[in-house]
């Protein structure tokens, strides 16, 4: 996925004859302290990405897409071993002794519990080099304000060149894991949350139950969007209006506040359609009695009572169970990017850019991990850049819990997450910052 | 229309067995000063409701939708003809001496400049007493904030059933709309905004080019978002893409920067399509020479190089020009709804809730609006219920300017509008108000 990103970014970049993008020590980042190079001959783009997959490559696929850890954390054989290992679950980070991830960058994760075999989280991390010309041609040069470039000419900003890359990445991901299952019978699929900065800006992208935030001087400034059944459904009600074959006459793209009963027949109940936003009385009729296409509430809401996440990369052979019905068509491979302009704001040391998968966001809340930004972060020197890593071992390890009473509990006694967790700290204004 | 909604939500608060609603002198409200009823057994909604026909009924239909002024303005026979004449364009508003609207609302209206024969702007204003039993049923009752009503059952608030009741007044007016082109020979379609009062709670719905904002201490809060080509991309896209049959060959439902020319076939150009916010490359096919669904830009925009306006009631009978291919698809009748909370602010009498046609708004930015309603209104007492309508005349007035040099024009020179123009001022705070 990140070479996807990687190409599509550099070759938006480098397009008007510039020699090809050089990734530089692929998975394995130069320091930060290498001179930033002047926009826009010469961007450079450390783009992270944690995501998780929903369901594990079978066996006879594993040769081609095995699980493996990111290079960053320099496993010795050994340590790899103990990586896996579901009983202690041991919190991995890069070495101390190693380069450090761009901007000082840090960086933690842990392995489930036991749900799978596998730590399906995957993260990488890396810089890329693009010499291209002194002008970027190919691009259309981004005109003054308000003020098309040709007549007749739709104003095209670097900005949006740069977020069509990303979303276009995602797709030609996503078609080559369709044509890769042929011949190698690889199922399941995984979201990605991806960071790329460019120029100046950061750009997030998500699709999945992945999160990112902002932390800065406190406040809590989100950077992605939860893709559920519930947050989706007016986008898949519209498909399943448009496109009623896609419901197999099995379910009904209305909503109704409940399950229809056959007795209610012909009485008045609450719905919503595609277009609506609040709820109106119609009269039951027979397809109200079929199963709803969107159902249930927060993490129980699913769509064809299969998938709770409504976007993401693969599953191009996921069915409705006991049904042949396709799932695809409702889960898009789409991002959503956001951007954020790294210049309009004095960022300090503290504040932060936080990534997480599933297994953080399951058991922590926005608020808590702008909590332990600040408590962590104070312990430490403001330039000591070893403080992001401990932020996000920190960030894992009040995730993960402690073993006690038969699980995995945090210090309220709750369970703590038995899934994979990953997070990267990416500081906005610290040692070796992009300035 | 504003029937309508006035029995959707009428019916809404009276389901459950209550006497039938009873609009109070339909068209011409009682005094404010009427007892506020108790919610929720006899809520009152006075509606308001501003919109512009696109399309002129054809004579042979007047009989049945015949052109009218508002009764609020008690206009003679001689008033009629006055306000008719499009070389005078007087100002139209209630008389002095007249029972005034709702809150002492102000409103204000004038015909075109000679592009059409009636002022096809339409604005009607009433309010509902409905007298229901003590507790609503058929509704359910507004469950503790998290807490469902019975198990598995979804939340519904009290104000998703207002919502919803005022998406479906839209839907079934445009459904009936439909119905009775067949032997009338109804053509066009119009643009609705519609303002309704509820226990507290102002709904603002919006199909097409008219606009809602609040005047609130200087500051601007809009209360509806523009339907346009450019602002409904994705939607419009969307459908394209999943119904190709409604592009019948000649449109593609991608968007490119410019025209494609046939010898750039072959060639790579930027493009985005319905999933993408960016814009990436690609390889120029046969497909993409047909001319794009969405084109132009600002006022220019088009559907099919047709309509300006995505959103609005009617116009069933719409083809592309020169074809036999449908507009109505891509042109929803579904609103936006905002709701605003009139409790959770202490408004005073210089907060106002200002609605426009779209003559207003081609001349007229929100912030001039914000000036007038600060100039205006300080001219006046407080508590003097004419100073609404001054605004309401003073808003039009500036909108349509003064005739000189061949034209109607601004005091800058500029030209004035020359459509219908209609302005409701309603006070927030004000004399008369609602609490």
């Amino acid at each position: 996925m990140l070479n996807r990103v990687r190409s599509a970014v550099a070759h938006l970049v480098s397009s008007g004859g510039g020699p090809p993008p050089r990734p530089k020590s692929p998975d394995l980042p130069t320091a930060t302290s290498a001179p930033p190079a002047a926009p826009p001959e010469a961007p450079r783009s450390p783009p992270a990405r944690a995501g998780s997959a929903r369901a594990a490559p079978r066996k006879i696929a594993e040769a081609r897409a095995s699980f493996s850890r990111p290079t960053f954390l320099q496993l010795s054989p050994g340590g790899l071993r103990r990586a896996d290992d579901h009983a202690g679950r041991a919190v991995q980070s890069p070495p101390d002794t190693g380069r450090r991830l761009p901007w000082s960058t840090g960086y933690a994760e842990v392995i489930n519990a036991g749900k799978s075999r596998h730590n399906e989280d995957q993260a990488c991390c890396e810089v890329v080099y693009v010499e291209g010309r002194r002008s970027v041609s190919g691009a259309p040069r981004e005109p003054s304000r308000g003020q098309p470039c040709w007549p007749l000419q739709k104003e095209v900003t670097h900005e949006s060149l740069v977020v069509g890359a990303i979303e276009n990445a995602f797709q030609l991901m996503d078609e080559q894991m369709a044509r890769e299952r042929r011949g190698h019978q690889v199922e399941g699929g995984c979201c990605a949350l991806v960071v790329v900065y460019l120029l100046g800006k950061v750009y997030v992208a998500n699709a999945g139950d992945s999160r990112a935030i902002i932390v800065r001087n406190g406040e809590i400034i989100p950077m992605s969007q939860e893709f559920t059944p519930e947050t989706e459904r007016q986008r898949l009600q519209l498909l399943g209006f448009l496109k009623p074959e896609l419901l197999g006459g099995e379910f009904t793209h209305l909503e109704f506040p409940r399950r229809v009963q056959p007795k209610e027949l012909g009485q008045r109940m609450l719905y919503r359609d595609q277009n609506m936003t609040g709820w109106a009385y119609k009269k039951i009729e027979l397809e109200d009695l079929r199963f709803p296409l969107v159902c249930g509430e927060g993490k129980k809401a699913r769509v064809m009572a299969t998938i709770g996440v409504t976007r993401g990369l693969g599953d191009h052979n996921l069915r409705v169970c006991s049904s042949t019905l396709p799932i695809k068509p409702f889960l898009s491979c789409f991002p959503e990017v956001r951007v954020y302009d790294l210049t309009q704001y004095e960022h300090c040391p503290d504040d932060v850019l936080v990534l997480g998968t599933d297994g953080l966001w399951d058991v922590t809340s926005d608020c808590e991990v702008a909590a332990t930004v600040d408590k962590v972060l104070s312990a430490y020197e403001p330039n000591d850049p070893s403080r992001y890593t401990a932020l996000a071992q920190a960030l894992v390890l009040g995730a993960r819990g402690t073993p006690r009473d038969r699980g995995w509990r945090l210090p309220n006694n709750k369970l703590g997450s038995g899934d994979d967790i990953s997070v990267f700290v990416i500081p906005l204004g610290g040692p070796g910052s992009y300035s």
